[in-house]
């Protein structure tokens, strides 16, 4: 639409103008504006306001909000393998230059390689070895530096972006929307709790204290000049995935969330603990069927199988029959990507 | 002092309403009115004022502000046994009601044998097995209003108080202080995370995701109608004690402490984990010198010995040398409990 002065001297001028001033100011009413009006929206809308109207019957008082969203997969990209997993795999050459002898071992030896075909056949117990010498053993505050050094550098090959800008805006506005609502919104990931936590607050405003996931022990110890510190040793303390979800959620949070997100089975047990709540509770997934602006994947509705992040069919209807809604990224999202 | 209607009507009279109301209003202003004035008092404030005040080149964003308090001893009486000790011991016949095998077995027998000499004598691992045995195999929502329950009724046997009103109030303008200048107030306790986090918002105004606690592993299962929930179980997660203090706060909240209060040995490393950050930080530790208004106990100072709550003199003295404050609770406050 293109304006001549002469718009403004005719009758029909107050009327463009008008039309005008409302569409900005129901965008700006709309919190929610990467969303296509539908089911969906409607009904993360309805459920806040439905939870912090003071005259409902289904009012929750602000201390006890919160919403709890997985990560990969629902807030970023997780196709077609982790982020985690691939700064593992690139900090396999330090790890084997400060330990040679590593270089003829297993698996470090076939990602050395970079046979993509022996690569993807690791086993799941290979990946614990990689994940084991690549996320453990050096100082918390080591670690925070390494992840915050590769986050600020390694693009994804497919849009050749910075992973923290593949965050998906209509879900960040979900997160806005929530927090000024006086949620409390947790990041609840299968990832590495420290991993996450290297970027959470930058990149979603979510605070380390507020990130739960997969976490191992750490040691505390002192350096040379006798200063405390911890160092991040490999003995699993939580495996934040499926029923450690939401005991994850019960050892950090100690509230069952009022709200849930995810993507796949391993979602599967938070969103049935959030519903499990008295009152008016929310849970939803994501069906990534968008092949053009981001990927398709997952069988449920028959879409193609994955190695990770696995929509079943059963989820799906799982989903339908409990309640829950299933966003479509090709239908529910008129835009992306932040 | 007497007001008399005359009063008013001298010269003086505005001068003694004016010497009031400054009282009042120097009261109000005062933000730790137990704390009698001295160096330990000052600390508080001056420590507050420099991290807050954006002036300040010690000031820090409130985001990372994070205080950390120790629960048993430090915001409440320990003496001369644990209050979750209690709690345990008063919930053996239950336990035995529940599996009548358990009475002649030890060390159900003993506790059932009413015996303090006895009760006295049990070992750690004995007490471990009560532990396990009254605080495990039920249901996280059980669990809690078990805990409520008892604490709503059972009384300290000297003071006749509920044991959530045996609070020390000094601290709890500390945390209401702290919190007014938007530090996040935590309890980094040795004792249950769940037991501590069932009265912590009611007692302190802290919330159960600001508890961290020597904490059990859950079990995610469902009930007969398909329901889900959590059993709390056995398994050791985090003994939040000594080392396990700075290993909790970093699984917990993520960030290293800018504050931190105690009052024994197992604070240790937490005091000197916080005092090893940038810029400037807090550590105290509350030395309970008071026999006539609390107890006095723990060998610092000639103190003397008892079997919780350990007070050595060579903390004392690391405290001396490390720029710890040592709280007196008979010198440093006028009041004790709220």
């Amino acid at each position: 639409m293109e304006f001549t002065r002469r718009d403004f001297f005719r009758g029909s001028a107050a009327a463009v103008v008008a039309g005008l001033v409302s569409r900005v100011a129901s965008a700006a009413d709309d919190p929610l504006p990467s969303w296509n009006d539908g089911g969906t929206k409607r009904a993360i809308l309805n459920f806040v306001h439905m939870t912090t109207d003071r005259s409902s019957s289904k009012f929750v008082p602000e201390p006890e909000r919160v919403a709890t969203f997985d990560q990969d997969g629902t807030l970023w990209v997780e196709h077609p393998i982790y982020t985690q997993v691939v700064y593992c795999f690139e900090r396999v050459p330090a790890v084997v230059k400060a330990k040679p002898e590593l270089a003829n071992t297993e698996p470090f030896k076939t990602i050395l390689s970079g046979n993509l075909e022996a690569i993807e056949g690791l086993s799941m117990s290979d990946l614990e070895k990689i994940a084991a010498a690549t996320l453990t053993g050096m100082s918390v505050d080591e670690f925070e530096e390494l992840a915050k050094n590769w986050l600020d550098n390694a693009r994804d090959p497919r849009w050749k972006k910075l992973h923290t800008e593949l965050i998906y805006q209509p879900m960040l506005e979900v997160l806005l929307f929530m927090r000024a609502n006086g949620y409390k919104t947790y990041i609840v990931t299968g990832g590495g709790q420290d991993f996450v936590r290297s970027y959470s607050e930058k990149t979603y405003g979510i605070p380390p204290e507020q990130v739960v996931g997969t976490a191992g022990g750490t040691t505390y110890g002192y350096d040379k000049s006798g200063k405390p510190f911890l160092t991040k040793d490999p003995r699993l303390l939580l495996n934040d995935n499926n029923a450690g979800k939401p005991e994850g959620i019960h050892l950090i949070i100690g509230r069952q969330p009022y709200a849930a997100f995810g993507n796949s089975t391993g979602d599967r047990q938070m969103l049935e603990y959030t519903k499990a709540g008295d009152g008016e509770r929310l849970a939803m997934l994501l069906l990534h069927d968008d092949a053009e602006r981001e990927y398709a994947y997952g069988p449920a509705q028959g879409l193609p199988d994955t190695k990770f992040g696995t929509f079943t069919q059963a989820l799906y209807d799982q989903a339908k029959s409990n309640g829950w809604f299933v966003i479509s990224m090709k239908n529910d999202w008129n835009r992306i990507f932040s």
